[in-house]
C-alpha cells in the first residue's frame, strides 16, 4: 500500500523529491469525450468548416496544455515532454453524439506523464466546449481518466473497463 | 438557432469581437468530480494531514487555473475575474467516494466566465488525481458540465439534472 | 517631434502611466508574411492535409500569442483583447510562394493593440515555419510592418506602400 | 477590526468577489534593497558596463514580473496595470554597500495594486542576486514593504519609519 | 576573484553558454521571513482555519513559484526541479512575530537552484502577505538569503549567521 | 524529401514523437533586422540614454521569449536551454537606419534551437518597435531567417546569401 507522497514532515504539500530516479522511457494515454446534440455534431463535421474545424483547434489546445501541466498542477514535476498526440473517434448513443478524445505522452524523463497526458484530454476538450457553446451550454465533458500507462519502476498500468 | 461563432471569411479559428458588447455583472457555476476508492478517501479526509489537506492544494490549483482560462482555451476572451470559490462535497457510492467539486466565477466584462467556472473545476479535480495517483491511478474525473450562468443578453442557463 | 516614452528620470526603461487615458475602441492591423518553396507550397495547400492543415495551427498559434504580447513586450500595457482575426494570402512571386499573413485585433482599452496585431502576425508566420522546416530551412519572414491603426488621441495610421 | 477575506464558508482559500467595487484610480509604492559587498558595488556601476547594466537588466524584470503578479500569487485578481516605474539609490553602509529598490504601481481598478508593487521590488533584487552571485553568494535581500497606497476605500496608507 | 558572467561582447546582457557543464546532483536553501502583529498571528493559527490555513496557501505558491524561476528571472537558466520543500517556523520577537520561511530545491542538472528556492521563499512571504493584509499592511518581508548550496564545480556555499 | 512531420494518422497535428534522439550539443543562428528613420537612430544612440537603452531592453526580451518558445509554436518540443546571446549592428542604408539582431541560441538536447533562435530575434526586434513607436510606426521588422544551424542527425545548415 502506497502512503501519498506529495506531503512533508510538517503535513504539508512538497513536490517530492526524484533526483535520484533514472531517466527512463514513458508514456501513457488518458481519454476524455465530450457528449454534444445533433446540432453540434453537424457542425462540426459540416464540410463548410473544412478548412477551420472545432477538432483542428481543440487538438492544438490539448497539445499547447500538456506542455504547460507542472505550470497548473501545483505538485507536479516538470518534464520535457518528447511526443504528443490526440486522436478523435464519433460514436454515436442513442440521444446524442459522443466524440471521444484520446491523448498520448511521451517522454524520456525521471517520472510518469499521467498527469501531461489526462490534461491534454481535459483542456482538448474545454475547447470543443468553448467552440460550440454558442450553440447549446448543456455538453457534458467526460468521464476522464488513464487508459495506458508505461515505464517506470512502478510498473506499467493499464484500464480495461470503459468508464460510462 | 445560433451558428459557430468562432470562424472567420476563410472558414479558419477567430476571436469573435466583443468590442460593442457591454461590460456587465456575469457568474458562472461549473461541476466535476473525482471518483476514487475507499483508502484515498480515509487519507484524504484523515486528521493526520489537516495542516495541508490535499483539497487545499486543488482548491488553490483550480483557482489559479481559472486565472489562466484565456492563456489555455485558444478562442477565449481574456476577461478580469472578479471572484471565484471552489467547494467540496463527499458523495458516498455503492462501493466508491465521490469527491463533488463546486466552483462559482464572477466578473464584470463583455463576456461570460462559463470557459473560467469550468477550467477550474477541470484542474482543481486533476490536481486531487496527481496528489492521489500512488495510491491509485484508476480515479476517474467527471463528467465536468456547466450548471449555471447567469448575465449577459443571450439570457440566463440553468441544468435541472445531474449528469452521472 | 515625439519623445521616446519608455524612460523614466534616471534614465531607465518605465512602463509609461495611462492611468487617465479614456478608454475608447481601437483597432490595429498588421502583416507578415513567409517566403516559401514550391514543394512546401505543394504540400500545404495539398488535399490530404484538408483536416489539420499547417495555416489552421499556425493561426490558433498567431491568435494565442496576442493575448500573451504584455508578457512578452517588457514595456508593453495588458490589454483586454476584445477580437483577433488574421487570414492569409497566397502570392506567387518568380521564382518562390509567398504566404501573406494579415493580423486585425480589437479592443475597447486605453492604449493601442499594434504590438498585438504585430505579435499575432509573427508568431503565426514562425509557427508556419517550425511545421514547415523539416522540408526547408531556407524559408525567410517578413518584412513585418504595421499596415493600420484606428482609435487613440494620436490620431489614425495607415500605409499606403508595400515593404518587399 | 477586519476579518481574513479570503476564506469560503468551508474555511477554504477564495478569491474574494470584488464585482460590485467600482474602478478608481489607485497606486502603490513599494521597497526592497539588497546589501551587497564593494567588488560587486564596484562592478555594477563601472563604466565599462555602462551600456548593458545589472541595473537595466533588474528593472526590466521587475516591470515584468508586476505584470505577473496575479498569476504567481493565488488569490490575488487580475488587473490592467497602467503604468509601473523602478528606481534605484545606492546607500553605503559601514561594511556594505545597499542598493534601494523603490518601485511605483498604478491602475484605474477594483482593487490595490500592493502586491503588483511588492512582486515588482522583490523579482528585481532577485535578478540583481541572479546577476551578480558568480562574484558573492552572501548578497541579502530586503527588508521588503509597502511604503505608501492610494486610492480605493479602505483609506490611505503610508509608512513612516524605515525598516532595518 | 569571479567576473560577473552575464554579459557578452557589447557589454551587454546573455545567459552564460552551460552546454559543456555535466548534469550533477545540485541542492539550495533559501530562506524569507514575514513579520507580523499578533492579530494576524492568531488568526493565522487559529483552529477555525484548519482546513484551508494561510500557510497552506503560500507554500503551494511558492512551490509553483519556484518552476517559473527562469521565466520570472531574465538570464536564468531552465532547469528540471526534481524536488522542492518550503517549511515553517514561528519566531516570537519583542513586538511582533516573525514567520520563518525555508526553501529546498534539487535538481539534477547543469547549474545551481539557488534562484530558484530563492523565488520560492519570496513569492511564498508574498502570498502571505496577500491573505493578511486586510487586516494590516505594515507587516515586512525579509531579510532573504541564501543558507545554503550544494554541489557544482563552484563548491559548496553554507552561510553562518542569521540576518537581521 | 523529407515529408512534413507534424501531422498523425487521421491528417491532425502532433507534435513528433523525439524519444529516442539522442542528446546532443546543438546550436542555431537566427538573424532579423528593424528599419527605422534618423530621429529614431539618433535617439537610441543618444548618450542620454545610455543608462536604459532600447536595446538594452530589447535584448533581455528576446532572451526571455526564447525560453518561451515551446508556449508559443505549439508544436515545439521544450528544450532547456544552455546559452543565449544577442548581438546588435547598424546599418546605414540609403534613406533610412537598419538595426541587425543576431541569436546565437544553444542547448544539449534531441531537437534542434531554431526556432528558439528566430524567436529570440522576432521579439527582440518587436520590442524595439514597441519602444519607438512613439516617434514612427512606420518601422519595419525584418527579413528573419535561419543564419546557421549545428548538431543533429540531419546535418548542418549555413545560409550564404544575405536577403534583403
Amino acid at each position: 500500500m502506497s502512503d501519498f507522497t506529495h506531503f512533508n514532515d510538517q503535513g504539508r504539500a512538497k513536490m517530492v523529491d526524484i533526483t535520484q530516479k533514472p531517466e527512463t522511457s514513458r508514456s501513457a494515454i488518458a481519454q476524455s469525450s465530450i457528449l454534444l446534440n445533433e446540432e453540434i455534431y453537424t457542425k462540426i463535421t459540416n464540410n463548410e468548416m473544412k478548412k477551420g474545424d472545432v477538432l483542428a483547434v481543440a487538438q492544438v489546445a490539448g497539445i499547447m496544455a500538456a506542455k504547460q501541466t507542472s505550470t497548473l498542477i501545483p505538485m507536479c514535476h516538470p518534464i520535457p515532454i518528447s511526443g504528443i498526440d490526440i486522436s478523435f473517434d464519433w460514436i454515436k448513443t442513442e440521444q446524442s453524439y459522443k466524440l471521444s478524445i484520446s491523448s498520448t505522452v511521451k517522454t524520456k524523463g525521471s517520472t510518469g506523464v499521467e498527469m501531461e497526458a489526462l490534461t491534454a484530454a481535459s483542456v482538448c476538450a474545454l475547447t470543443v466546449y468553448d467552440m460550440c457553446k454558442a450553440v447549446d451550454k448543456g455538453m457534458i465533458i467526460g468521464p476522464t481518466f488513464l487508459k495506458e500507462k508505461k515505464g517506470g519502476k512502478n510498473g506499467d498500468f493499464s484500464r480495461q473497463d470503459e468508464p460510462v
